[in-house]
């Protein structure tokens, strides 16, 4: 089991990462913002999608945080340090970019919630493909509270969630639990503390056990016939399971299956 | 607390307003008729919508009724009474206009629901933001059963609920309780008929503590960008936001909440 | 009560129909193979449907299946024998089609489902108005667990649930209960195998009794406008309803509602 690992060389590394059987760990690491959101640290979590986005040792990309929190959104006292429109616009840019790189990585992505996930903190997590927390766990986007509406989180939001569901966060600002969390679609398992971490584990390991590019194939798909219509998405998705079909690892897939063996998958 | 007036001169008003700590309540008010949106009922609530958009005094819409009933969809008597094309053309349109202003209306609308919701009754909760009903409340879209499909109801609730729950309602036109609405996402929140009033006095009481032009902002966003795809989406949300952050209600909100204080806001 | 009869000549016929009442049910008859939907019974599917469409007997399909299984998606077998480019893009294209076939039928179809549906079985479930099942249905979308990602699945699929929870059943590749399939709106309904049969002949009688003209109308203003934004939804459907007001099943639905009488419709 290799120890976590700091990917930058900075004295307080803000973000953590940890390769161990096909799983790359990202730790949000600044407990005592409650791992807030700074241009450091979405720019650190940047770098290692890009990384990872090429990387064929990772199959399969966890984020979770350090400290009693996940993520508390966008770092306020940086913001309110650089009130110019262009820092402002160049803070909101950088977010959107970072969250598009999660829906577009080639590699499913867990969200592994503990404590809060707010503003910027719950657009991660609707940003990831699955989402796994403790039953303490809470959500919100708090924005409309500080003035501040939680614009950008409404994308992922709004497209998780049903609209009102999206719109009482919204509108409010008041957290939800993680029962109602499940409930609205927003995380997919809710399980005690405890469990936290085995249960991120057996869900990475049974993605890390599929083909590779298959997967990749796969999630690329889902995220742009979602955007088609019907037709469109049809035709589209069609053509991606012949290309799927002509690959190796669905020769082998179907072979170990009608062979009733394990599959050995090319990479 | 002011009483409820009627908002036209009418000897018998369709639609009462009372407006009171920043909220305008909207009562239907036909109640021998279910509610029933006939033109002049639907020529009231279209006026009062237009007279609240640019009224700054108003920061969150309740739309309720009087009688048993919530509302009973458009005015059969009355639609048969006037069988032409025209006629018929110059109703659907003038409620399509109707469910649209709700839509685009910048202040948040809440629809506090009793009794039954059926078909542009039904229509009427789905096109509002939140929706509060009793526990005895129920909702269907029931076009099919009269040979008239509830073809523009569906436009709302099949962008508030899944889609099999949809056509369910509409195919079988019969009346799911609130139970069933809460589970499909067409309202928010359910309540004995008692706590009715105050469940949505305290959530219209939240929105109205809110800055109202950050309101405005937000609700104008998502309605914009949940037809967007995710790129364009972005680019217009991010910009939504540093423009917002630009706004004095965002610097003070985030002054009041570093400083830990309540936020004063310019309007 | 009419016998189910082999809608080929076939010696063994792989769908089976039965015309009762105004609902056709169509029978998956691969009992041994779990009527894994071989290019034969896709075939003979897409013929019926396309004799179905114009059949003004038929107001309602059924669709359920002989055997253990209700479908466990495409034959391997028959795939791992046709390896080439051609084929697999023939397989798919044929299956899209036979799916927007469904969605596009001008009469309800109804998914009866026990035992497992699997892959483009679950996509069969999916592309469904309304789907019944049997409290110890399965589903799943398995095709990463051989190398061959559901990619045509995940298009009717993610557009019945929630998008975490296709993400799950589509990474994952494992069964999701007939709980979960309620819970996140993949069925309709859920009962005990033995008020299977009982439960959907009672929800096709439901939309049988319905106007034949009038169900056309609204399923087809149903797939059209859910690819619409809100503004051309509106335009449409408030164009829709217009017309189908000017249908004299329109004129009779209203009148005997009424005049508290059954309506009787003109075909």
């Amino acid at each position: 089991m290799s120890a976590a690992q700091p990917i930058a060389a900075q004295a307080e590394p803000v973000l953590l990462r940890r390769d161990e059987g096909g799983v790359a760990t990202l730790t949000l690491n600044r407990p005592t913002a409650r791992n807030a959101l700074s241009l450091a640290l979405m720019g650190a979590l940047q770098d290692a999608l890009d990384g990872i986005r090429t990387d064929d040792s990772v199959r399969v990309v966890v984020v979770n945080a350090a400290g009693p929190a996940f993520c508390a959104g966008h770092d306020l006292r940086e913001m309110r340090a650089n009130p110019s429109p262009e820092a402002a616009d160049h803070l909101f840019r950088t977010c959107a970019r970072l969250m598009t790189s999660l829906v577009r990585l080639p590699k499913p992505v867990i969200a592994q919630v503990h404590g809060i996930a707010t503003a910027a903190g719950c657009q991660l997590v609707a940003s990831c493909d699955l989402a796994v927390c403790t039953d303490d766990a809470r959500f919100a986007t708090p924005g409309v509270q500080i003035g501040l509406f939680c614009s950008t989180p409404m994308v992922a939001l709004s497209r998780a969630v049903p609209r009102k569901a999206a719109m009482e966060m919204l509108l409010l600002g008041e957290p939800i639990d993680a029962a109602e969390a499940l409930r609205i679609g927003l995380v997919n398992r809710v399980v005690p503390a405890a469990a936290l971490d085995s249960a991120v584990a057996d869900m990475a390991g049974r993605i890390a056990a599929k083909a590779r590019r298959v997967v990749a194939v796969g999630k690329e798909a889902f995220a742009r016939q979602i955007e088609m219509n019907l037709d469109d998405a049809y035709a589209y998705t069609a053509e991606v399971m012949a290309r799927n079909m002509a690959m190796a690892d669905a020769q082998e897939g179907i072979d170990a299956f009608l062979q009733k063996r394990p599959p050995v998958w090319e990479g």
